[in-house]
C-alpha cells in the first residue's frame, strides 16, 4: 500500500501560494491550525498530505467568493495534492471526506474547487465498480450500435400507478428503449412503489410478448437503504431491468449497500450537483465528483445534454460525459454510461454525437419525445434517425 | 395527509419574479420545460408544487452566478414553495431532492439557495430524531448544568491505536468530558478501527475506574452501511458511548441505516459543508440542511465555532447554532446538541454563551487544548473557568 491518492484543485487566494498550498495538505492530514506535541517530523513524512505540484493561474480582480482573508495580488494555481493509502484506508465514502472535507471553508480561499482525482490500482478494489455498465446495458435493453433512445415519465408526479403503466406502455410502443421515473417520483401515497411496478411490468412485459423486445424501465428506489434494498429485489421478481437512485439523496454509503452486488443496472440520477457545481470556484468538478459514483457502482450517470434548459455550457457537458468514458484504472476500468438528458431533441445529436465521440450513451428526451407535435412515436422516429444520420 | 411541507429560498433573477417562483415549482413537481399532454389542472392542482410568497429584496448589478439569462433588473427575492405529501411520501432522503434538485441549475437564475424548510407534524414520522440528544448526552457523560467540554484527537491522522489511546488518556486524565476521532480518521491500515476502540476503552474504562466518569469518545464509523452497523455494535460492546459519521461522506440513506434505532449518541460531523453553503446564494442554509439531519437522527451536529479557523461570520455560526435548540415540530422537537468547534479557546466562551443564550452545547478544541502551553489540563481548566463565568 505504498501507492498514493492525488487530486487536483483549483484554488483561488490572496496569500502567499506555496502557502496556501502547505495548509490544504495540513488541513486535510496531520496538521491543525497550531503546533500540537504529536505532530513529529517522522509522522507527517508517513501519514501527512503532500503538495505535488502546482501551477500558477491567472490574477482575478475580485475575491469569487466572500468571507477570505484580504490582499493582493488574488491569484488562481492548480494544485496537486497526494495522500498515503495507508491514512485513508479502502473506503469511497471516507475518500470524499479526505478529498473535499472542510478545504472548501477555509479563510485562505476565495475559490478552491475539486478538479480531477486519481485512484491508484489497489484503491480500487475498495468498490465494486459498474455491475453491467455499457455491455450489461446493451445486453438487457438489446440495443446494439447505437445510443439507447430514453425518457422520463412526465408529468413527473401526479400520475397514478395505472396512469404511468398507460404511459409507459405508449412509450413502449412509439420505440423507447429505455423509461425512467422522474426523479421527483420515488414511493409515494398518490403512486406507490410496488404498485407502480407491478403496473408498468406487466404492460411491458405484454408488450415485449408482442413485439420481442423489454424496454428497460429505471424504477427511482429513493429512500432509506432497506427500503431501496427490498425495492430493488421487487423489481428484479417482477422481470424489471434497471433501478435508479438519486446519488445526492442516498449519498455514497447508502448508495453502495444497494449497488454492491445488484442484480440489475444502477441508473444515477445527480439531481441537486448544481449546488457543489455552479460556482466556477467552489464544489467539484464532475468529472472529479463522478469518479466516486463510478467506483461505487453506477452504470449510468447524468451529464446534463447539449444546449440544455440549465446554465450548464456545452463544453462543461462534454468533458463530463467524456470523462465517463475513460478508464478509472487497468484492473477496473468503472466505464459508466452517460445519460445526456433536459431540453433534449433531435436538434442536438450532431453536436452530442461530434463532442462525445462515441454512441455509447442514453439520449434522454422527456417534454421532446412526450411533448412532440405528432406524438411519441414521430419523437422516437426523430431521435432515431438523427442519430443514423451521423457518420 | 392533506398537510404541506414548506420550503423558503432565496433567489435571483432578471426573469419577471413571478414567473421565476412559478417556474422553480413547476420543476420541481409537475412540469418539465414543455407542456404535454398528462398535465391536466386538475393534476397539477391535486400534485402540483404552489408558490405561497414572493418578497422581492435587493437589487444587484451583476449576476451572483455565471450562466443565467441577461437581462436587467436582477433582483433577489424570497420565495416560499409548498408541496403536498401525497406525492412526496415519507422519505427523508427524497425530501431533499424535492426540495434542493435541479433548481441550482436553472438557466432563469442566477443565484438560488434554501433558506429555511418547515415540515408538518405528518411528514415528522419519517425519521428517528435524535434518540438521545441533550438529556441522553448528558446522562451518558455525566456533565450537567454546563457545556461539555470537549476535543479532537490530534494529529488528525497518523496514530497507532496505542498512541491514540495514549493521548485519550492523558486527555481524560486533563478532565475533558467529550473526545472525538478527526473528521480524516475513519478506518485505516495505520489505524484499524477495532484495534482503535479497543486501545482507546481500555484506557477509558480504567480511568473511570480511577475517578468515577467515563469521558464520551465519539469513533468516527464513516465507511459503507454494513461497515459502520459492525462498527457501531463493537464500540456498543467495548462499552463505547459515542459514535460518529461524517455526514456528506456517508448520505442521508447512510446515516439513516445507523441513526434507526442507534444504541449510542450519533456525533454528526458537517465536513465538506462549505461547498453547499458557502456562497451567499447557492445550496443551503444551515437550519434548512440540518433539519434534515435532525429528523434522520442527529445527537450532535457541528456548527463551526466564534472567530473560527474558517471564513464563516459569527453571525451565521449563531444562527446555525440557534436553529439546533428550535423544535422541528410539537410531536417530535428533534433538539440536537450543537457543537461549537475550529480554532476555539477560552475567549470565545462569553460570546459563545451571549450568542446561543444557553450551556446545552459541546465546546470542542482540538488544538487549543491540546496545543496549550501548560499541557491539556490547563487548556481545559481555562475553558471550563469561561464557562463557569458566564452568568
Amino acid at each position: 500500500m505504498s501507492e498514493r491518492i492525488e487530486a487536483d484543485y483549483i484554488i483561488e487566494t490572496a496569500t502567499n501560494l506555496e502557502k496556501a498550498a502547505a495548509t490544504m495538505a495540513g488541513e486535510q492530514s496531520s496538521g491543525t491550525f497550531t503546533k500540537v506535541p504529536g505532530e513529529t517530523p517522522e509522522l507527517i513524512e508517513r501519514a501527512g498530505a503532500r503538495v505535488e505540484k502546482l501551477t500558477v493561474l491567472d490574477t482575478v480582480e475580485k475575491p469569487s467568493l466572500p468571507g477570505a482573508k484580504p490582499g493582493t495580488p488574488i491569484r488562481q494555481a492548480k494544485v496537486t495534492i497526494s495522500w498515503p493509502l495507508e491514512t485513508i484506508g479502502l473506503s469511497v465514502p471516507h475518500l470524499s471526506i479526505v478529498i473535499g472535507g472542510n478545504l472548501f471553508e477555509l479563510g485562505d480561499f476565495s475559490g478552491l474547487k475539486v478538479d480531477d482525482i486519481r485512484l491508484p490500482e489497489s484503491f480500487l478494489a475498495s468498490g465494486p465498480g459498474p455491475g453491467f455498465g455499457i455491455e450489461g446495458t446493451r445486453r438487457l435493453s438489446g440495443v446494439y450500435d447505437r445510443p439507447l433512445i430514453g425518457t422520463i415519465i412526465k408529468p413527473s408526479v401526479g400520475f397514478t400507478p395505472e396512469q404511468t403503466a398507460d404511459l409507459a406502455e405508449e412509450l413502449a410502443q412509439a420505440g423507447l428503449d429505455f423509461i425512467k421515473d422522474d426523479e421527483l417520483q420515488a414511493a409515494s401515497p398518490s403512486c406507490p412503489f410496488e404498485a407502480r411496478v407491478d403496473a408498468v411490468m406487466d404492460r411491458l412485459h405484454r408488450h415485449a410478448d408482442r413485439v420481442g423486445t423489454l424496454p428497460m424501465f429505471a424504477f427511482n428506489l429513493t429512500g432509506e437503504v432497506d427500503d431501496m434494498l427490498r425495492r430493488r429485489d421487487y423489481v428484479l421478481k417482477a422481470g424489471g431491468s434497471c433501478v435508479m437512485m438519486t446519488l445526492n439523496a442516498v449519498g455514497l454509503s447508502g448508495f453502495m449497500a444497494v449497488s454492491r452486488q445488484s442484480p440489475l443496472p444502477i441508473h444515477a440520477h445527480r439531481a441537486g450537483w448544481g449546488a457543489l457545481s455552479r460556482h466556477p470556484v467552489l464544489g467539484w468538478s464532475f468529472p472529479a465528483w463522478s469518479k466516486l459514483w463510478r467506483l461505487a457502482g453506477a452504470d449510468h450517470i447524468h451529464v446534463n445534454g447539449i444546449d440544455n434548459k440549465f446554465c450548464e455550457s456545452n463544453e462543461s457537458v462534454i468533458r463530463s460525459a467524456r470523462s465517463c468514458l475513460e478508464p478509472l484504472g487497468k484492473t477496473k476500468p468503472c466505464i459508466t454510461m452517460p445519460v445526456f438528458s433536459s431540453g433534449q431533441t433531435p436538434r442536438q445529436v450532431p453536436q452530442t454525437y461530434a463532442g462525445l465521440g462515441s454512441r455509447d450513451l442514453i439520449h434522454a428526451a422527456g417534454g421532446g419525445i412526450l411533448g412532440h407535435p405528432g406524438g411519441p412515436s414521430e419523437g422516437v422516429a426523430e431521435m432515431r434517425s438523427a442519430w443514423d444520420a451521423q457518420k
